[in-house]
């Protein structure tokens, strides 16, 4: 289906130099493929634009030549949403990594897509500002992506995604024009607000090729409380808790077996001697007033109602940031057991609910894996990961994990939740998609592709299949 | 074009039963219009459905009997968004105003589009929470119209628009399709988040019937803070200087001329004995610790550096309401004047050159005009009000502030800003809308309207016409 390779890559060369395209092998292995392990990067090429010419130019001809395109940022994404597997052109920005613009005024910065956020998050701290959304991999993953994925992460219960930040957003559609959408307005009613679809369509309305990214006041003596629980119930009572009296920042929990993992892989002391079968991290801004006083009498509540058993507060930013690593580093640790991944989301006050039933299907049908329960417990998303047992191949244990999402995606389905809380849907949630959207929903995506992206050249396949014609009955 | 009368009211009784349907002269007048005075109401009918299902089966009708439909809240709105003028059937949701569930651990209110926002504001209230957006029309708007305008307002700078606070919306799309987005979930990243189409679409891609409010903790002894300032240039650094230092709930402003017709209309005493071009008004929260000191100290720098000239801080709640009345019942006062009413708005930085340039206009063009501005200058969005000279009829003081409007749009237009910041497009604003969005932008909108609206039943002719093929090359 797709075109000579060669008139490919000559015809991206004209348009971008030799310093914008790649073809060898290291490349398209590289830039094929995201944090996910389970396919097989299979691209034709790479290309590289310098500039939002040079995109639309790439854009308008994949839909002459007829070749596919998959944008790549930082490839951090955990369900394949920037993997190219099927001979597709992968179009990344790294190239395009500047910040154009700062005003103090606005506390706005503007960034080429593929600014990395852990550069914004610096650049805001320059400026006196901050930048709030914060996850694992912000050291590598690039702005232009967070806001295709509308990125969340640990700071959400306070700061909101990614999407709250996006104040404008310049996107090249699937027929080449380019949109720019709000230009940094704060009120701004005059008509449909294409930045809101943008972020979070995982690439495959348009390629973001620049942000407009507002930024706040820095936190006050940011101050965390890790807590040992008496159990998983214990979480919600104790959240409810402290919000009453306290902004929380973040309110993140994870299991023993996580904390084990974390303490040998990187050599670090047990925060306290109790050993719980789960921990809450709290953090919230200490304002040198009431709120430390606060903090001390709701730990005692708790520790009175029986709901927390131990536990330790940060007496500077040096012992919070130590505090944090025994949360953050999980995902790093636990990646050499090629952990399957599950990123699913309910209302807050269904998670008690969630966390006891998934257990007890997982417990039930596979007793041989373990399984590492954390996440951010705090805006209802919980992060599922299932290690692989050393003797299990990769295919075999992704085959019988999938077995194993059905049963907790049937779970998510009935209490009203998400399949994918942050992760996105990319091509591995791509199956169990109709557990969290109506088929109808999907068919109104499907009409919207059609929009933006009538030669189907942007990211195909992800999220949901957009080839073929609309089913009948649409539009009625 | 419409078919006969009697077949829809008809029809309409058959769905909705006597009590549902509305043809007199009264009824017609009211649900035809809102708060703009400029166009004849001439609506058909006005159906006032019970529950979702009647909504679905309305709009499957209209598109049987092509006829259109115009959603009606509260009708407070000021662009003709929700004016019936062309024989069109009001579909209104007074009926519909149950508050439907409410859950503390989420502090998620599921309404029904036609609950009254004052009456969402209370419930808040009595559940020990709050909902924060707030506006003068608030006594009468209902939340379904807030959502459908994105409507916005004082707290702007702290707490966002309505969009922030929706964690689920209803929808009835012009097929008739019933779409549930995002049930309420805080992380859901499972494709195109339809939520925020619908939000400020103006009932031009579905009916919204349900809302899934999120509320927040209520603020801690709110205190204002009513400054003179010296100029209008002013505004800014102060705005600057105090936000530096505090979390500002409010920075709104307004002219000495709006603070006169309040003070004689509402018989209130001065705040203070300087008068002053300008005013700020400034609302924070006083957390019991430093924040006094911390705005006295402002307070005393700004009078040093001569951009202060005056002011008062309120002792109380009800010190606070009677400055905010200051304020708050410009735009009431001001309403015998038959205001034209312009809500324009820029970055932040830019509101100095955006005032000037615009008093220049005015003043050179129409020195016979009296000029009102007020607003939330501290989100970039002012009101620019021209009250209409005793002598000059309707008709022809608004076809002159149309050339006004032109001049104020051009100013606009090159500071990159918004011609409507709140108020949305309607009918009045439509002719505009080439000055803040592209037409490539406009082509995309009335895409979208075709794919949620294909028989063009929702509310026709509102923010861009929609009647008529896409131009050529569209779909390229």
């Amino acid at each position: 289906m797709n075109p000579d390779l060669q008139t490919i890559v000559d015809t991206l060369t004209g348009l971008v130099g030799d310093a914008g395209i790649r073809t060898d092998s290291d490349a398209l292995a590289r830039y094929g493929s995201d944090w996910t392990r389970f396919i097989t990067p299979n691209p034709c090429a790479v290309v590289l634009p310098a500039n939002t010419g040079e995109v639309q130019q790439i854009v308008r001809q994949a839909n002459l030549l007829g070749f596919s395109l998959v944008p790549s940022g930082g490839r951090t994404g955990l369900s394949g949403g920037a993997v190219a597997a099927t001979g597709e052109v992968v179009i990344a920005f790294d190239r395009m990594n500047r910040i154009l613009d700062f005003n103090p005024v606005d506390r706005q910065v503007v960034c080429e897509a593929g600014v990395v956020t852990g550069r914004l998050q610096e650049y805001a701290v320059e400026q006196g500002l901050y930048y709030p959304v914060n996850f694992a991999s912000a050291g590598s993953s690039q702005i232009g992506g967070n806001a295709a994925t509308n990125a969340g992460g640990i700071k959400v219960i306070r700061y909101g995604l990614t999407r709250n930040w996006v104040k404008g957003i310049k996107v090249v559609t699937g027929k080449g024009d380019l949109l720019d959408c709000n230009r940094g307005l704060t009120k701004n009613a005059t008509g449909y607000d294409f930045r809101h679809l943008f972020v979070g369509s995982e690439g495959t309305l348009g390629l973001i090729v620049e942000v407009t990214i507002e930024l706040t006041t820095p936190p006050r003596d940011p101050t965390v409380l890790l807590l040992g629980l008496k159990d998983l119930d214990a979480a919600m009572p104790v959240l409810q808790q402290f919000r009453r009296k306290l902004q929380l920042n973040a309110f993140e929990f994870f299991s023993e077996k996580a904390l084990a993992h974390v303490l040998e892989e990187k050599k670090l002391q047990r925060p306290f001697e109790s050993v719980c079968d789960f921990y809450a991290l709290l953090e919230f801004d200490n304002d040198g007033g009431q709120t430390l006083d606060i903090a001390m009498a709701e730990f005692e509540a708790g520790m009175e109602a029986g709901w927390i058993l131990d536990g330790t507060m940060s007496q500077s930013g040096s012992q919070a940031a130590t505090l944090w690593r025994l949360r953050e580093d999980i995902s790093e640790t636990i990646s050499r057991f090629t952990p399957y991944k599950n990123d699913i989301a309910v209302k807050v006050s269904r998670v008690p609910e969630l966390l006891r039933e998934v257990d007890a299907v997982v417990a039930e049908k596979y007793p041989d894996f373990e399984i590492i329960w954390f996440g951010h417990i705090g805006d209802g998303n919980v992060h599922l990961n299932i290690l692989k047992p050393a003797g299990l191949s990769v295919d075999a244990f992704y085959h019988r994990c999938g077995t194993v999402s059905e049963g907790v995606f049937d779970i998510v389905k009935r209490l009203g939740g998400s399949i994918s809380a942050e992760h996105g849907v990319g091509l591995l949630k791509k199956p169990f998609l109709p557990y969290s959207r109506d088929p109808l929903e999907i068919e109104y995506m499907r009409a919207l592709k059609k929009v933006f992206d009538p030669g189907n050249v942007l990211n195909p396949g992800k999220i949901f299949d957009s080839v073929g014609e609309l089913r009948p009955g649409f539009p009625r």
